[in-house]
């Protein structure tokens, strides 16, 4: 369990890293805002494909709140699990903020002001974290994890330019991007908003797979 | 039958997204023609290789009326399911149009007006059409399917640089593409004209298939 | 045999039209130098993939008189085979030129006058051909062609930046690049040199290749 | 014994090539600084990625000598060994960075002056060089290893953006960049403070793989 634990610490910080560190290297080099993003699509999704393929066998990478909870809705994340997942992914995603903001010789944590909610950011959340799942859990269910890695890193570097609100997609990510000053920071308000959309765009997800799969024996 | 078409509407509908979405953030960024060509080509086809490989082993992941014509003619889609899979293609484009246009808070649903089509076009989606086709025969041939999600993303990656209409190489995704006000978009004369090349293109690609492997017996 | 030659013929045509095309389209969207030589050298790679893939199983896959030089001499292509090979090679590069000029509506056919050889690209034009060589006979030693189709891409890709000659790396492109008037075109007397250097670089390979596994049977 | 250190000397000079390469080039395109370190990233995870399939079979491919270091203490590259490899791999650095300097026409050799040394970079170096590290360990304790050159490509990529010191992550490859103009070049002075972290880093990685992987037979 601790190793668990240790891997959804260590992969949510690196995704943070991820996230934070090339927004600072981006603004101090003074990127376009689109060269930015889509630099910042390509170093994300990067990180992800990394962490997921060498940390999935200790804790099945999860990295997120979200994926957690269906998890558990799925009896594959015993109740005893979920909690220590959820908090260990949340201080991990701080961790990685802080150690971003170092690296940069930015305060070592501050609170972001970016106001990010709207109704296509919401709209948008909603479809990420559902492409997201959705994905997940089909590859398991072809039993094609082996894709899973790559599949997650691309979807989320699409989503960085296809979604309104560049596909946070997680409640802990989101948490790690509240935690900084870089232009990829998150206000308050905005996260709390966020974290609904992410988890209601989980949860149809878990609905469309349970439609798309249930005829299976019927067939 | 039912998970089929849900599958080919979902798809469809997120390919259209990846399309539309890029189309309206690029242009909110104010990214330059070649950043914005090239962000978009990298999207989408992030967005292919996840929809053919969650959706592959449900529906064949077409995705593309010309390839369900494609496949109609092999005998490997039946009379009886050419028309639904056709028709829910069609309604996943404007379904995935529509929800880009939300997603970037523009008018849920309007007509493009972008004039595509010249000779020079033409002959680009007859590229592009009979590429995305031929190597879907191949690899099926060679039973290296599993190749297919990957490269399908490469070849439309690579087309909307290489060929001068950058690559629709689908009708549904021209339909889908008339549906909304952003730089992707097409007017309705170039997409009917579109759809006669993106036939045309893949009818050619299964001619030089079956002039590609129909030696191999004689060998 | 014919099928070989159709499979060579088509797979350098689009190779060589992946080089002209966005050539034009990156010049005519205005495109930056650099994005440019990005933005190219990814397009060029994402074919390689494609057309190694699905040609490989009937020709091979060569798509270029170098590579098919260094299978002459190891036996693997016969005398009476390579002269075919090289011929649709050069023919299938010279009719992906003219496709792309027609694509992009410039002249069909036309005389580059881009000077490029110097000391440095000279080089450069050793240095990878050199790698793709050693590359893809490593790879069939250690038996895993199925690595060969990404491995040539991304050495491609890199090349594009790394070498001063942005990795031409094979005659028969270098033909096709001779047969218009984009960016990407080479002067004739530019393309003698390209040659020389190309074919060196190959037969460099394959003593270096030779040296890296002669002494497997001593361990 | 001589074949591994042909291919380590081999690897580790195409790898620092393809850093000093595409500083010039991208230098002499004029870039801006985001799109070149951008496609410095791509361009170094492309060569990583085939040095690393390529050269693997002969001699693990480590062309780092904090891998080395690693592998020493593990047991795994016997003391005789060690230094010959961390020789070659210093050697194929310098080759490597002599051939890009010809490559593009400047002094075959010279010291840089880029100072590059602070908290902030000191901080990256560690997080980059663990993050190799532990992707490396981790992925052939779980007998992935086929997995390890697109994930080592994909770190290193991401670490150019997500790290203050753009993930040298390299004693080797630092003493390369020592030795050319570029703006890929570091100083002296920060190469010795880069050596310290770097294998720091690579230290602390061991440290927390074998945390991560020793509770495995209690469970």
């Amino acid at each position: 369990m601790l190793r668990k634990l240790a891997a959804e610490f260590l992969g949510t910080a690196l995704i943070v890293a991820a996230v934070v560190g090339p927004s600072y290297m981006l603004q101090d080099l003074g990127a376009s805002a689109a060269v930015g993003l889509l630099a910042a699509a390509i170093v994300v999704a990067a990180v992800l494909y990394v962490v997921i393929a060498i940390f999935g066998p200790i804790s099945a990478a999860h990295f997120n709140p979200a994926v957690s909870l269906i998890f558990l809705l799925r009896k594959e994340l015993t109740a005893k699990e979920f909690l220590p997942y959820v908090l260990v992914q949340s201080a991990g995603a701080a961790f990685g903020s802080v150690v971003a903001n170092l690296m940069f010789e930015r305060q070592w944590i501050s609170i972001s002001i970016n106001g990010r909610l709207g109704v296509g950011e919401a709209i948008g959340e909603v479809v990420a974290t559902f492409g997201l799942v959705l994905l997940i859990l089909l590859l398991l269910h072809w039993q094609k994890s082996n894709l899973i890695p790559g599949a997650v890193a691309l979807w989320i570097l699409a989503g960085h330019l296809t979604t309104s609100s560049t596909s946070f997609a997680n409640p802990a990510v989101s948490l790690g991007r509240l935690l900084n000053e870089s232009g990829a920071g998150i206000g308050p308000e905005s996260m709390l908003g966020f974290w609904v959309f992410q988890f209601f765009g989980a949860l149809l997800a878990l609905a469309v797979f349970l439609l798309l799969t249930k005829e299976k024996t019927s067939e």
